[in-house]
């Protein structure tokens, strides 16, 4: 009798500025790891390139073999077609109805999945993070925008032919500062690292923020989450204040989406969260509280992720780990053509 | 060979002001009907009694035999573990953590299913409604309140021991008006048949919607959907004024939860939409749009309900009927034990 062959997956986590391939054995525990800069608005094709290229280099390190690659998970920035695996639109990558989990397949010669970064951290964490064995977990993961992810029944929740949880443009307030999307107040445009990060700048640049004006000046590429923490440890009230603020409105919207989906957990997650849990947590869960109907206080926590950067990758690649799901009525599952 | 029994099925729809039983055949075709006064806030026991009789005078009005009698389902005005069928609260109808499942179930002798009612009725408008062959069907409701309900992959989406889409309490205003919930600004206290009411009986005081104050006069219980309808009719402008505005308060929500949920359909109902469909529809759908992101403008119909009264009793008979879905993780199923 014959050994059966080790098995590997890819978890690919697709962002704006980075990238990175993680490889995982058969058990989830990764075994290696390659990351790359992303090269914004180079276009689809370099971009696809890279992509394979990182995967490829991670398989080497890990001395894993085409042959004993079983399938690749990849998170993308952006809504998609989860079930054809076609990434709609990401403007600051150039990509617009891009096949790529057709492409890489045809590269790759492995089955390959594709899911929204937030809903593939939020899998990941139900999968061996902060929320393991939930009925059900929302994922809030504020950055440049805010992301959301659900599991529901052991599955990431979608549409008929579209990722959703598009949180960041749940409207909290009317009539508030302009969104990206071109709306105004949605959570995002109030609540995001980089809302925060734009208040903090005008803060400095008045001289209420003088660590923070001292460490990073006023321009927004310095004032990363790192260095909103830090200022706050030194002493930047107005600072603090802000982060306060902006966790107030996500606890809102996360009561808001308590009252309407009755998640068991709730995970924060992203670079923001990680630089201070302890104070966005407290204070959005007290808000989400204060929100939330009496039928739902005592059905939910809210946690901090576990899983940090890697959360994204091995998400995806638990998620093509993962048994299928049966085929939905009107849905192909298969196809892979654009329509 | 005997023949097989012909089974039969009840499903309930227990109102804040009446109820209403209907027995259903195997193919889900209503065959008779009860109907009863609440007798609101006479609380628990009495309340289940007058449930019960009505349900046997509709078996008798069928002549369907109590050996026949395959299952009930059973929709209520709010929040409850639908696995257990424990209704967490009903304040008007003086109920408080009532297993309703199990005493109907005692009296009956048979399986007995409770749902939220617009759960119930979004599940009747899926099964043989407005929404057949939906991926996903969110139901908005408004009433005295607006109730959400959202069927998800053939079955009604719900959290773990307890139902949720409590989508009226949205927060669409913030320092809006007061909620019966004690917040400002939720969805129900702007968009509502209550609100609308309140602001068109206010016009009517001021003597801005002359027909309303003929026909009905400013006191809020004569102010029904059919009223503000006609009023509308006969060239109230301001009344329309105000059903124009909740309709789109009521889709700027619609928006909002189709970014989160994704539905392909989505599915408006109760009295004040049916009586004046095509207003409310248009105008919620207009907003709805508006507020959806650009990856779902496309993803989504908004049609009135084609059930009316009916809704919420054939869901639940339909609900009682359907092949009940595996257990799931942490959840007894079947257990009627009050925690």
């Amino acid at each position: 009798m014959s050994e059966t062959p080790a098995r590997y997956w890819v978890g690919f986590d697709l962002g704006g500025t980075k990238m990175m391939a993680v490889v995982v054995d058969d058990a989830g525990k990764p075994i290696a790891r390659k990351r790359r800069k992303t090269k914004a608005q180079e276009g689809a094709e370099p971009g696809l390139d890279r992509v394979v290229r990182t995967i490829r280099e991670a398989l080497e390190e890990a001395h894993v073999d085409r042959s004993q690659l079983a399938g690749v998970g990849i998170g993308v920035p952006g809504p998609l077609d989860p079930e054809r695996g076609i990434v709609f639109d990401l403007p600051n990558l150039g990509w617009h109805n891009v096949p790529v989990a057709e492409a890489l397949r045809g590269e790759l010669g492995c089955p390959v999945v594709a899911a929204n970064d937030v809903d593939a951290g939020t899998y990941g964490e139900y999968v061996l993070g902060a929320a393991v064995g939930a009925r059900s977990v929302l994922g809030v993961f504020p950055g440049t925008g805010i992301g959301g992810g659900f599991v529901y029944d052991g599955q990431i929740f979608r549409g008929r032919h579209v990722s959703c949880m598009e949180i960041g443009h749940i409207r909290v307030l009317p009539d508030g500062p302009l969104c990206g999307c071109g709306r105004r107040g949605c959570l995002e445009a109030v609540a995001s690292r980089l809302a925060i990060a734009a208040q903090a700048a005008s803060a400095a640049y008045r001289g209420e923020a003088p660590r923070l004006l001292a460490a990073a000046g006023t321009s927004l590429e310095n004032l990363r989450s790192g260095t909103l923490a830090e200022a706050i440890g030194a002493g930047d009230r107005v600072v603090r204040d802000l982060v306060v603020n902006a966790a107030r409105w996500l606890g809102v919207a996360i009561g808001t989406l308590v009252n309407v989906l009755a998640p068991d957990v709730v995970v924060l997650g992203g670079g923001l969260v990680e630089a201070m849990p302890d104070l966005i947590v407290r204070e959005a869960e007290a808000a989400a509280r204060a929100q939330a109907m009496p039928a739902f206080s005592d059905t939910f926590r809210v946690v901090p992720a576990a899983l940090g950067d890697d959360a994204t990758a091995l998400g995806a690649a638990a998620w093509a780990r993962r048994a299928p799901a049966a085929p939905r009525r009107g849905e192909s599952g298969t196809s892979l053509v654009v329509d």
